[in-house]
């Protein structure tokens, strides 16, 4: 990785009414010219931990190799909790030590995980609210110049960190229980309940039914059922989606994030 | 066109919620590692074609030669409908086959357009769900790469091609008729009616008439009406667009997208 | 400054909704293929000229030497008011002659400031309500290809500049009274009350009372109160800050921009 392609990516709670994504853009780009910068999101909800681990879990691998990952969901700034600066599977990541990277280390992808303690990258006055500019950025920014993990700090044991209780799934003759994960901007309830790994391969079941309200069937494409029917397929990360043709599954179901969701799975 | 400088854009209805864009951004710097991306909209309405091929249609003219641009407003992903990509004016476009290029179409500026065929280039693993990441920005990236369009699969006829109904302006005895297309971020209400082309020359008015409310004058510019009253201009794409000087002429007028408008003329 | 590293950053009140932005940066990408372009906030009220001022005001050192910031706020877009083109602390402005540049005008940042008037750069068609993308775009493209601030028109006397009312800061008897300036995405109350240079040393004080609610104690960072207590410190761009662990505090104390704060500051 050189100065040349270095990629990074923002996952933040920042929202975007407030300059904060530009001022740490802003930071990052003093410390690496050539910086390409995406927004992953700036649309995790305020101080939510969990979301930003998921988020991140999810997304990272569509990005080339080298590429660094900022997620600076920290309501904690500030105070005690480290600055983490990791890396695994060919990328970086950086974030507090909060759990916003603990489901990337659950998921066996992170093979160095090291505290940020050297201050001389950090800005020339670090600012109590704000490390994402501050301590992050220029941190990130290093990491693309080539600095190794030890330049920053000493290596952490995993068994130390901080770790997101994320929502599991928990399956009970012929049920699976999981949580609503996130309602994404089409209406669409994304849940915590992952296909594959052995756990619930979609293929072998023909429709199922959630809480008390069957649907029908388990289909693959958006446009394989009627307009407005509710119908589950496996989302685009691999999750286990309630959604509609076109229509507001969460409007249909009347959930929300949190809520817990009981599939049962009816044989084909 | 050579990779050093791609410029690529986007047109969605994904919105900034999740972590859509940028995964398909992610996907764009895997393909070509020097992109240069830029969101035109994430804020077509959900799955809304004709929206997406009028922002297209005003947009696209303002980039660089040799911009490749996205349009991923896609209700029938993974079904049927094929993906296109097409090339025009200097420009290249990437999008489903349901309309959202179709006004280009009829504007005559599509020189070649193509059905993406040939796998080879898209991601390893296709969600039927999200081919705007793992198949059109693959495309996108080996367009940039210097592709022809015959790589990709074969020549497609325009008239097989699906066609946004995009509202049509229609002129009877001194009036225009046509329809509300969009209301802006600033409260404007941006018309279907096309200024120029023989159909409607502003420089020969005074004043229009909206509905059974007189408007007046004909302006050139937002603060050329006292504050607060309502006026009409041509705005900066073509297209007669109702507005008011630092007010919300939608509130003004309690007009919704899709809604007739009719203009009586009134000679200066 | 060279084509190579040209940064520019975009503080306009477009809001996302509209291709605005997009067609903008196009602008920018066609005149200097190279460009980094940063969104610092598309969210400025919109017309609020003294809030785009605070912006860039308190954003534009985070950026590197030689970044071009576009002050796209612009209500007369089209009359008789000037577009500028402004140098100062190693960076350049381009805005309408309205306000936006004059907070930095009032920090005694800016060295010179011309009045743009020479259209060899403008677009091909200007339209008179897009002057962000006609004028400002391509007079910043011409500035990143190094031409000087004389090329673009005459200099500017700085008392003849539109300067923007801010809300101040008056001291009164261990008072201090300014204005809400802004609520943020977290419910931060940011006011107009900025520490340091002699006013306001936060050092000094051991609680604060805002209005007829004690707020206590002053501190440095988020996480040091109680969750869901109101206190007060300073952001993270030295200004006075009313907030409140993991909650908001502009819903707890009921205010809105434009408010007057009074501070009552006690001693230690």
């Amino acid at each position: 990785m050189g100065t040349a392609s270095a990629v990074f990516t923002l996952t933040t709670d920042f929202g975007l009414l407030d300059p904060y994504a530009g001022q740490l853009k802003g930071a990052l780009l003093t410390g690496c010219p050539s910086a390409t910068i995406i927004d992953l999101t700036h649309a995790i909800p305020a101080w939510d931990v969990v979301t930003a681990a998921v988020t991140i879990r999810t997304s990272y691998a569509f990005f080339p190799t080298g590429t660094i990952h900022l997620i600076v969901v920290d309501p904690g700034v500030g105070g005690q909790r480290s600055v983490l600066v990791a890396s695994g599977d060919g990328h970086f990541f950086i974030g507090p030590d909060n759990g916003v990277l603990s489901l990337l280390i659950l998921d066996h992808k992170m093979t160095a995980v090291h505290r940020v303690e050297r201050a001389e990258f950090f800005a020339p006055s670090v600012s109590p609210t704000f490390h994402g500019r501050d301590v992050m950025a220029p941190v990130a920014a290093a990491l693309a110049q080539g600095m190794g993990l030890d330049y920053f700090g000493p290596a952490a044991a995993l068994a130390d960190l901080r770790m997101a209780i994320a929502p599991s799934t928990v399956a009970t003759a012929g049920r699976l229980h999981g949580q609503v994960q996130r309602i994404d901007h089409f209406g669409n309830v994304r849940t915590s309940i992952r296909a594959g790994g052995g756990r619930f391969d979609p293929t072998s079941f023909g429709f199922l039914e959630i809480g008390d309200q069957r649907v029908a069937p388990l289909v693959r494409t958006y446009n394989e059922a009627p307009a407005g029917s509710l119908f589950v397929l496996i989302d685009s990360s691999g999750y286990l989606e309630i959604a509609a043709n076109q229509a507001s599954a969460a409007a249909m179901i009347d959930c929300a994030p949190g809520d817990p969701i009981t599939v049962r799975l009816v044989q084909k």
